[in-house]
């Protein structure tokens, strides 16, 4: 992939300075470019960019007398964003359904779907117009998947479950697993049906190897626009507000309600049955474990105010000091308690 | 899928008051239940269920006087669950091995097995009676998996591998991964070879990608009833009792012994090579970090007693007030200094 | 699998003492014998070995007046591992392309390769020599996997990802989801596209269920020789510095940069964008949330130095009693203050 620096330049609608049939093989970074490649430089690094290796620099207007061909942008960051799809050779996903995919009975596909091999879609399930579906998905029986979704290889819809428009599912997660109940009788486990299902409303992001339990009557819902990192735990009938953010690690336990535009920090938890109030934020690895109200800026185990908890953190510091300090203390006391006695 | 309300008294034996040519499309709850829609609802919710929208409502017998056509019986909740069953479209499972599964050499397959499209089935595997693989799932090399278990699509289990009886394996948990084993000589970490196995006993429930670790030598053991929640790891050569309970995204390090009904709250953790006596309950993400007796309530991390932990944490929240005190405290007793020295 | 006792003695060149027609069905441990086992065994369990059941015991030399058939080498540890080759029956992997595998387009396949059934090698992919692909593995667009690596059962490389010589990468791992990179406005979340990829050098173990996610530009990159455990998080950008070991459930917020041979206890996470020096070892369920020295011994939330953990955590202990301690105080105080007063 060859291009002259002037038809990028074109391609751009950069303003070029130096010569324009320098040929840019690669894009590449200040540290690390090649003596073909295109990097970009803003300050404070437009010195750095001169002692480079690379062949051009992208620029930002207002920057002179510059040793190596230049591209002149408003953007450099944003030019060079663009030119990343230029280099990049294109993903080509067939339309259609594979025939080495395998569609059970009863199925209902919308139009210009993209079933790739070895992809499963099980009976009376209803996958939307413009819905890609990677190699090795299994989409379940009766499942729904909207319009201009896609799931990536390996991962699962379960039977009954929904999953809403324009929606992205990352390889290997779950949605659908049974909800972990049990009733216990004398030491012994005995699964509760988990019959529910789970529904993912619209423009909702999955992350790889995430699992969104069932419910166990009723739905598990991922409300529209809310985006899950990786690994992520969601516990049956939990009900997750709209456009939530759900960073990696992240586990909450089951019945456990969320309110909209929630962010918890990476490796949070929650217990269950509780109320998470809406506008909120959790630092990462907070540990939730009672109602919590709107509008809370919280951290720590169990989750408190976050300036609450820096102030404890900032204690803790001192503690090691405290407990000398206060054995002086006693001591000193003593010597009154003794004088005073004696 | 209509029914009249009358039918659905006959079905469940229920007493019918109002017009029993109601005609139920669905079962709702109290708060976003259709006119169409069938609820239940027992006290102190039978207020509310009067304002809905329900076309008729399932009560204990007892409420007189109600505004909508009724069914009255002994348990609604577990009428209704018995409902559940009656309005969601049945899934059906062929018997027999799909052909667009893949079957090894010198297979064992038990009687009425289900093995679904894109399974597969390597050489020397055994597979028992009543056996349900799912699409993409993995049955190694000589693994046996018991009679009457369910794998869910994307679930591996590897060689030499063996899975109990009426076990449950969720989507994408990797039963036999190689433990993490190495030995580091000037900083470069060699492979320990992982020739062991894991032995799941019966019974057993294993979350959506979780991880089971197989043993260096030996086996690591999962014991009988034992049930395990989305996303917990289990390091090689563990021996985890019979009838615990593994909450999500617990972790558990190489060589630990757990004894019988042992619960791990969501997030736990432990370090390798100790043991963990049996009936005993550790509260969501206790750090286990040496050897615990039996019939133990323990929290925190390090984890302690309960008890304990309650009081760390209650004595915690006065550490910045308590501060403030003991600088009071040294500035009084400085002053008494300086006046006995005065 | 039956062996003569004198056989194995061959096989191993152990000296035999003891009737060598002794038939040998299995290999044991001290605790689980069966009477056709051969066990082994080192002081202090000598004497438990007498009282086994086993059939034979491998001893080390010096050990005199055993009442069993036994096998005396220099080793028995080592001469046990040997052995379980032998009584384990061999794993085939059939060389070449199964023809229930399924080859993208212009597909570059090195020498003796092992794609299983059902694995997925897409469009413009490049498979280097010796490389084993277990069943329902997806090699993306573009991908490359370097000699002598094996991808295990449903795990992922996503579309332009490198994976390098000498790797594993273990079941349902995902190499190259999408990083979690979003603007909002007015409370909703849109996607940063992450056009970026994975490399994956040499000598890298991926464990099972990890999700190592795409750079939104550039590389995540994981350096040569380092390991990682199960249900591992690494952020897009990331840079992870050769022979690293990363225990489970690790997770490494974006664009975080990780020097050589550092150690992460299972369960430790970190904030993003920080770094993170060289030779240092964290302990399990270490937060690290600022840029970190090299050659650090560190842990606990926030992560500081090992010592000072230890410090605070044995401070804590007393806290509780520190609140009495200094409540006495005060009383006594107090009534020196009315003493003086009165």
């Amino acid at each position: 992939m060859k291009k002259k620096l002037s038809e990028i330049a074109d391609f751009l609608g950069a303003r070029l300075v130096g010569d324009g049939n320098t040929l840019i093989e690669g894009l590449g970074n200040i540290d690390g470019a090649g003596e073909h490649d295109l990097i970009f430089a803003v300050e404070p690094h437009i010195e750095a960019a001169k002692e480079s290796k690379a062949a051009a620099v992208m620029l930002p207007e207002g920057i002179g007398d510059f040793p190596k061909p230049a591209l002149y942008v408003e953007d450099p960051r944003a030019s060079f964003a663009k030119l990343l799809a230029l280099f990049t050779p294109k993903l080509s996903i067939p339309e259609g359904v594979s025939d080495r995919a395998y569609i059970g009975r009863d199925v209902k596909l919308g139009k210009n779907v993209r079933i790739l091999p070895l992809a499963v879609v099980d009976d009376h399930a209803v996958i939307g117009d413009n819905v890609t579906l990677y190699p090795h998905t299994y989409i379940g029986q009766f499942a729904e998947v909207g319009d201009d979704t896609t799931i990536y290889s390996g991962a699962t819809v379960r039977e009954y479950c929904k999953v809403g428009r324009r929606c992205t599912i990352h390889s290997s997660a779950v949605i659908g697993s049974d909800g972990f109940g049990f009733t216990t009788k004398d030491g012994i486990h005995t699964k509760v049906p988990q019959v529910g299902n789970v529904v993912i409303e619209d423009d909702v992001e999955i992350g790889a190897v995430d699992g969104i339990d069932r419910a166990a009557m009723g739905s598990t819902v991922i409300g529209h626009g809310t985006k899950m990192d990786n690994q992520v735990h969601i516990g049956h009938n939990c009900k997750i507000g709209p456009n939530c953010l759900v960073v990696a690690q992240v586990g909450i336990s089951g019945s456990t309600t969320v309110g909209h535009n929630v962010t918890f920090g990476g490796q949070s938890g929650t217990v269950g049955h509780i109320t998470i109030g809406a506008n909120s934020v959790y630092g990462g690895r907070s540990g939730i474990i009672g109602d919590m109200p709107e509008g809370f800026f919280g951290a720590g185990f169990p989750a408190q105010s976050h300036a609450s908890w820096l102030r404890m953190q900032a204690a803790m510091k001192h503690l090691p000091d405290l407990l000398k300090k206060v054995k002086r203390l006693e001591k000193q006391l003593a010597k009154y308690e003794a004088g005073e006695k004696g």
